[in-house]
């Protein structure tokens, strides 16, 4: 099994899309694939039109006193399960706080789950805060979608200077341009000149297109509309090149 | 005073642009202006050029040890200063639940600058969490920036019900139109129908231009290197339209 976490400090990056996206990928390639919404947005959830809705919420479940698996609901697609957020979710940083060991509550939980799934994406809110720790402590890969600007590369150098800092776990950042337009001179620069500097910077990108825009009126994974074209082929590089750093 | 959240639940749609845009308008206009930046990303801190660093984190903040005065910090604008953010405001909200009434800490800090500011502008975090409540507690005017997508309508929708459900302060929220792309379809036909059932909705929207993404590089809100043009102008239009909402 392993976890790979769609992470950004920075929100609107295209982290659920990612996410979401290439879930779809691997479970349409045969692997048992889960999402696990943990923003309180619950995007992914409303995605794959699943209603967010946890008994006892966020509470419960890292209590201890229900179990993930009971929680774990089937999509539309084979092979792709959802965890679903709610909004109970928007605390989870509290309740992670109120256990002993806070940030090891995320892996001790999905760890049961490790015979079930061959992949699992968590799917995470936007900030850095204790709940960003437990998943830095659980995943196997942060896969960072990076807009080509400025702002975006100073948030990945933050990102990647405060896991440095976390010396328990070898995790791999992987980050990727993401929402790319290359009508935008500063976007071609970066597009440029980063790779030189950040060498585990993936070769594939992520357009800034309308049909990507659409899968929240569609309510499914781009591949369950679009046949073809740039976006679902750029999702389809980018897994193909991820499954390459496993 | 009147204190003005930039507000999304949703991260990536032009908050911390619009609180650093309108800042800029309102000193330039003769107004006495402070930005919190409430988010551990520092964005709005960046954009002036101003280091992030807090003596004592934000612990000692909203312990009342240290005061806000003390921590604020000129820009190189007339009548603008700023209250940075540092990357300990990643655990503002553990901090806040430590304390007896955490929803009022905000309200609480701010009050003695009452004398002193006509507009404060809080640059928040995409998230909802207990430091949302403390900021709907505070703040006059909750100013939402929304993409039009199926997605931003939906979370406009979680927002307004969650304010709706506290009962304790008439909170005005002011959402508008950001990132507005006329290229595409779906931000066409939603700017068409969205204004007939929100009628809260502004009429100033913020295109997705390139000189908004280049204030980054700058380093500097758009009026500081952009004298003309659709985007200052959208900012200008917004600056008004909000002050006949006051």
């Amino acid at each position: 099994m392993k976890i790979i976490a769609t992470f950004n400090i920075k929100g609107g990056v295209g982290k659920t899309s990612t996410a979401v996206n290439l879930a779809y990928l691997a479970a349409r390639g045969g692997s048992r694939t889960l999402v696990w919404d943990l923003d309180p947005q619950g995007a992914s959830s409303y995605y794959f039109r699943i209603k967010p809705k946890i008994k006892g919420g966020s509470k419960k479940l890292i209590d201890g006193k229900r179990e993930l698996d009971d929680m774990i609901k089937g999509t539309d697609f084979d092979n792709l399960d959802l965890l679903p957020s709610d909004f109970s979710f928007r605390n989870l940083d509290l309740v992670l706080e109120s256990k002993k060991k806070p940030t090891h509550q995320l892996e001790k939980l999905l760890k049961p789950l490790s015979q079930e799934y061959d992949f699992i994406f968590l799917d995470c809110p936007p900030s850095i805060s204790l709940l960003s720790e437990a998943v830095f402590k659980a995943a196997d890969i942060l896969l960072s979608p990076v807009i080509p600007t400025t702002l975006s590369i100073r948030t990945l150098d933050q990102l990647k200077q405060f896991i440095k800092k976390e010396k328990n776990k070898k995790i791999q950042i992987l980050p990727f341009f993401s929402m790319v337009d290359r009508r935008k001179k500063m976007h071609l620069d970066i597009l440029e000149t980063m790779p030189k500097q950040y060498p585990e910077l993936l070769k594939s990108a992520i357009p800034y297109a309308s049909d990507i825009e659409r899968m929240g009126l569609e309510r499914m994974p781009l591949g369950g509309f679009v046949k073809s074209g740039r976006s679902i082929k750029a999702y389809q590089d980018l897994w193909e090149e991820i499954n390459l750093n496993l």
